[in-house]
């Protein structure tokens, strides 16, 4: 597909400055050839405008005049960005109809213009929204219900009674409606806790590939509007997040933590079971949290602090050992600083 | 289905305080309605008691006078949860028979009762026990050996020659037998070790979803009894757990690690290689545990601690920058005493 | 398969010490059968030479004399144990064609020799190279490009336009090319970036199990020659790891961070996003990486420190609390004393 800049300028509202020029597609300002166009979001990479040979750069007014070609002026490159990318995106996948090598129960329900490969499975009972695509692989247990414009990729797989918004997409190997982890011992011996709650996906969820979200014991799991999750995160039974929620890769939170709305994890982050996770928190990578948090809290550390304490101790752990040496070196000074006043006195 | 409270009380052999009456599920303290009931196990919840709508509460004497409803009383409420929920809990799937757009090898074994539905795979020689149940897009290799009554959930996988024992449960995209990660760096190139050994399931272990259990190097990485593991666990080739273990989400063992029996390990806690952890060891949630741990020690962090040592540094953790600050004020304060003194010396 | 001890050395190039016998099979020194060998690489296991039954170890000259049966002398035990090890591994799976279960798109190209399972899929303009076999469940999107050789095990997904090189392997559940997780929040909205780029992976990458890299927003994410990533890892989007790199389970890598050659990551640590990583450098287990690390540099811990500092550190952590009350004891003296060197001054 080609465009010409000032055609993209017109769509996305841009200031465009500089000579017009057709482009074929988008790269990183490193990578672009003189027929495609990149961005600059991110100020770390600015000694790549001058040399890059992108025709054109999404740019704020600010780095505009570093812009070796044309430069298309925004006030949000990133989100610009997203939009002009928007144009040469393509779904992945060609398949256009039910293909006869899936299995789909007879009482299963599929609305209108549903794509569902070769061996994908519906189960009993199971509905599926209009233009829902299924990939091969993906299992769909009975009496789930999935809202309209979901997609399920190859290989993820929804147990039996989870219900999905519309407009939900599960990555790759993303689980949901496994059984929660709840074992109880009793008398030397370990006995299972049936899970017979489920799974809620409000509309617009991602779920990311091999991420895994636990049935709850009793009611359900939920998750909320537009919360995007991760690959490799795992969330588990009876946990509630929020809406507008992101979750980064291989977070994981524990057994009915709640959280509140645009709360973001950052990697590798592990929240406790039974908390309560304010509106607008942000939690740093590797964070382990096992307090509630406050509303508006950003933070970071294990255990978790508040953000300029994090910061400042992060400065000073590396020091810990001079630290340690220090204070051994102080009181044998002090004790010494005593004794010598102590034999004066004595002498004196 | 419907029960009612007496006939609950007299199956569980739990004494009921208040009306009897018929009942048809089991909800939180806050969802339940008029026709459920709850339980109380977690004192955190203890405020939803009064409110609850639940027609009854399994509980403890101590909170009983707190229910709303009637109450059952339990000296574990959360044991006698599990069991009232037993009478509810359905059975993932509903798949009878061995189904026709499955793959077995002819010279597989399958025992009676076996399900298998499509899309699953069981490979040359492999034997399945009586009552298995192998979901679509299961994997079973040439060479493996199921006990009796096994589940093995969508996309489970597992790779030649492994082995299970009876009651084992595989959830969605566990994945057994993988090669585990031996590799040697020779002149240069990175060489593979092959690995020829196997991952051997004692009875009644269950693998999380998408959790990873390697084959060995030699002989075999091998799980005891009643051991349950959570979703996306690592455990790395020739590791050994012992019996009635709990491996909590996202924990990760390294090579050649033994535990031993009723070893509980939270989420994301990481364990080296070549380590023994003795039995009833409890390591907290990211924890990282780089040498042996004796038999029932409770600890946490990163180095492993101890249970109070490690509760006392959490808590002065946070205030390392401050000690910082207030150990260079002393050597200030110090330095300024003895040059105060040492004048005082001089001019006297 | 049997073999003699001193055909195996004779194939090695080892020297042969004791006598002359048939073995059948390799085991670890505990393990090991008259019928099989054995190998010493770590010290640790030393012990096990004087009582293991292996007729014979792979051991360095050193640790022969402790050998209780033969001994095949090695400047490199691990390495050459490996090279044993190869003639009597076997690889997984026994089909041998492209069976008519799998479903192939007639655009797709195959090579000479390969083998799909039933229930693989094989998308659009997809090429597989000569000898690559395609196990159950695998999913190849539309425009992939395999090399020669590669092995896709069960239940591994290559989303669309993912390039392999040749002698690549993905173990079971692993993900290539999955969206990047790119949003971007505007106007309380959350919005997607769309990835418009793609994976690419140079010769002999192995992916392990249920690991994820994901496609990048523009361009691609590399991942360079002979780099092997263990299970449960993850990429995200425009990574790009160089060659001869070991990233081991559960590590994660944020987006646009480049990593240099012969690169270790050990298991769970994490790398924050667009950063550089230089070349041998050593990351140890749960560290958190948030800075550029030059070449060279061995380190570990959150934030991430040479290993000296990290070491020391390490071992002082622990009396932090200590540290703390012997802190707070120091002030208090030193204040005592220059009470009581002030009350001295006043009253002289």
């Amino acid at each position: 597909m080609e465009l010409t800049l000032s055609a993209l300028a017109s769509q996305l509202g841009l200031a465009l400055q500089g000579s017009d020029r057709i482009f074929s597609g988008l790269n990183t300002l490193e990578a672009a050839t003189e027929s495609e166009i990149s961005f600059l979001s991110n100020p770390k990479y600015v000694q790549h405008l001058a040399s890059s040979k992108a025709c054109a750069v999404i740019v704020s007014q600010e780095f505009a005049p570093q812009v070796a070609g044309s430069a298309l002026i925004s006030d949000n490159p990133y989100r610009d960005f997203a939009r002009a990318a928007a144009f040469f995106a393509h779904k992945h996948g060609e398949e256009t109809a039910v293909n006869p090598l899936s299995v789909i129960h007879p009482t299963a329900q599929l609305g209108k213009n549903v794509v569902v490969y070769p061996h994908a499975f519906i189960g009993p009972r199971a509905c599926v929204g209009n233009n829902c695509i299924i990939f091969p692989g993906a299992y769909i247990g009975e009496d789930c219900s999935l809202g309209d414009n979901c997609i399920i990729y190859p290989n993820a797989v929804i147990m039996a009674g989870v219900t999905l918004g519309k407009d939900c997409i599960l990555h790759p190997g993303a689980v949901l409606g496994a059984d929660g982890f709840g074992f109880v011992r009793v008398a030397g011996q370990v006995q299972k806790i049936p899970q017979i709650g489920t799974v809620v996906l409000a509309d617009g969820v991602d779920v990311g590939a091999n991420s895994c979200i636990d049935r709850s014991t009793l009611g359900a799991t939920r998750i909320g509007k537009d919360t995007k999750i991760d690959n490799l995160v795992q969330i588990g039974h009876n946990v509630e997040v929020g809406e507008h929620c992101f979750l980064i890769s291989q977070v994981g939170i524990a057994g009915s933590t709640k959280t509140g709305n645009r709360v973001t994890l950052a990697g590798q982050a592990g929240i406790a079971g039974h908390l309560h996770i304010g509106d607008d928190v942000t939690v740093g990578p590797q964070a382990g949290v096992a307090k509630d948090i406050p509303a508006g809290t950003s933070g970071s550390g294990s255990p978790f602090m508040e953000g300029r304490t994090f910061m400042r101790n992060a400065v000073v752990l590396p020091k810990l050992a001079d630290m340690y040496r220090r204070l051994q070196l102080l009181e044998k000074e002090l004790a010494s600083l005593k004794t010598a006043l102590s034999n004066n006195v004595e002498t004196s």
